[in-house]
């Protein structure tokens, strides 16, 4: 089948630039010497997964149990769930880890601790440190740190911190700053536990930038990073790919043209789109999407997803350029803002190895 | 099951509230004597189409095609996939008529008519007009109304317009004078249609604004609405629906708490709230999403999710009242911004009839 044959809107994957992105990871990582656990929030395919960890690899992360039951069933046991968790969640856990896996969990919380300690499926544990971000976590040098590796007792399995601030950063520099900053955070707390007398295996550290810009990861014992696989506009707005380097884009035809408004109307819309506006903010504010001609045979200028109904883009061509020529079904493609949110309204990929035939459909999973 | 013990993220429908909704419409259209043809594409669920429909009217609105499959699997024949319509998607309307169903599609475009006239199944059409929202349509009193009718022929069933423009008013009397410049669009359209001898059957309007709105539809058939029967935040901000009409909420967990910010986590981001900011620009902005205690038993002051990241919820509490005494695990409910959007990543309803307990589970569909 042809790219400009698959019934629209649909999920483009070209295996090529996610090959090349997730190269360009492994050899950032690889020169630290420091096990790469990719996150596979935003892939969920075990397709994906197969690709990225390359037959040599088997710890991942993951956002969601529905993620943990999908890759656990497909053979991945070292799982680590990187959302606090909940009491109630853990019987979910522990039913996952008899069928055979083995899914760490994630806390900041005091009475959370208590809950896995006092569990009867031995369920490992970290703690979450706040290095910078504000959103999770207790801070390295704080009072609860202790308290709660305390609480976990011997469920206590190591630390965790995600530097998710590291997306505001706008060049290198500024990356590997918070990056060295998101290091020294978990390290510290992890001497801090050592100290007391606990066990720390794990020191998990990552984001996407702060994985590609770190100088040294010392004390580090694994990097966590997902959306760098697909890329999209807005790592494009923060340098942390080029437009050239999304791999993954929405399919959409035309279906309507209003060339007296400079617009023409797709099928792709807010939900296939998603309503991020990540690049509200950086230099080029891509609206709900950059559209390129399918196969980049065709250019429109700057041609932009300026309003996203529910299943209609609105387009926004150059009023300075003559209107493209396009017909009531043609085909365009869309890179988006934010991969993560615009994959999650989809049930498969589309992949290709050439831009124009489809070499293999690779279905995503969704919900909770 | 009690509301409190479904795993979270989930979405609640509280079937009280949209019982009371759907009736306010019926009985604003019933003043008018004009078929309702309730748009389905945020509900996308047999059971809420069934209580909507009532058992008495068979006739709906559709945004997918894969919802035009799925009620007409369902047994619902009279469908409007009421998007521009592309050549390649006649197939698949052919095929779903073929098991039964009569899909009529829309088109604003001339090579998409002669593709309709063209195609061996006799698929019904209308065409869309643009009563001033700008988005697709040909102008009423516009040549291309004429030409597009010519090319349809005998495909030709009927006029169509969507007055969107109508979510910007802010008051009664601003939706009544968009409902009134709607109808006399639609209408003239058939009008010019019919002095040229064609037969124009159908004469559809409407959005959820304007079906509440208006003060007469002469000449119109039917009205086309759907996001009334849910309700949301941004229906509250513009008037017309109240808090208290908003029947579908997000039941989410406490994640963990920053006190120290004001500030507790929950375990719905960005993809279960989805990333609409509808209510950016109204009187209230409540981020995405405005939170309450689970079956209203708690009130946490004016408590906003403030950031979406994909699977966490920031809510910021209001700093002037005591951190509210929650756990880690308890429930909470967030209202939506944009319903349309919220309940597109959700495969199922937990529908409750006081508050407290599931009285059924109702899948809904989504993809394309």
């Amino acid at each position: 089948m042809k790219l400009s044959e698959i019934p629209t809107p649909a999920l483009v994957l070209d295996r090529r630039i996610l090959e090349r992105n997730v190269a360009a990871m492994a050899e950032a990582l690889a020169r630290h010497r420091v096990m790469p656990r990719p996150h596979l929030k935003t892939a969920k395919s075990i397709d994906v997964a197969r690709l990225v960890l390359g037959g040599t690899e088997s710890a991942i992360t993951v956002s969601t149990l529905a993620e943990a039951e999908y890759f656990a069933a497909h053979g991945i046991k070292d799982i680590l769930y990187a959302v606090g968790i909940t009491p109630e969640k853990l019987a979910r856990v522990a039913k996952i880890n008899e069928a055979g896996a083995d899914i760490a969990v994630i806390t900041d919380d005091l009475d959370a601790a208590a809950a896995i300690r006092a569990h009867p499926a031995p369920i490992r544990a970290l703690i979450e440190i706040d290095s910078g971000e504000g959103r999770a976590g207790v801070l390295p040098k704080g009072p609860e740190l202790l308290t709660i590796g305390e609480a976990l007792g011997p469920r206590l399995a190591g630390v965790i911190t995600h530097a998710g601030h590291s997306y505001g950063a706008r060049d290198a520099a500024g990356r590997a700053a918070i990056a060295a900053a998101e290091r020294e955070a978990v390290v510290e707390a992890a001497e801090r536990l050592r100290a007391g007398g606990r066990e720390v295996g794990i020191v998990s550290m990552g984001s996407s930038p702060t994985a590609l810009a770190a100088s040294t990861y010392e004390g580090v014992t694994e990097v966590r990073a997902g959306v760098y696989m697909f890329g999209d506009l807005f790592q494009a707005e923060i340098g942390t790919h080029g437009l050239h380097d999304i791999a993954v884009t929405v399919i959409a035809s035309v279906i309507g043209k209003r060339p007296d408004r400079h617009q023409f109307l797709i099928d792709a819309g807010a939900i296939a789109l998603s309503k991020d506006r990540s690049t509200e903010a950086t230099p080029h504010d891509y609206g709900f999407g950059l559209v390129r001609g399918l196969g980049d045979a065709r250019n429109f200028g700057t041609a932009i997803v300026r309003r996203a109904y529910q299943e209609h883009g609105v387009v926004a061509c150059d009023p300075a350029l003559a209107f493209p020529a396009l017909k009531v079904g043609d085909k365009v493609q869309v890179a988006p803002n934010h991969v993560c949110l615009t994959a999650a309204a989809h049930d498969r990929y589309f992949v290709t190895d050439d831009g124009e035939t489809v070499a293999a459909v690779w279905p995503r999973i969704h919900g909770w």
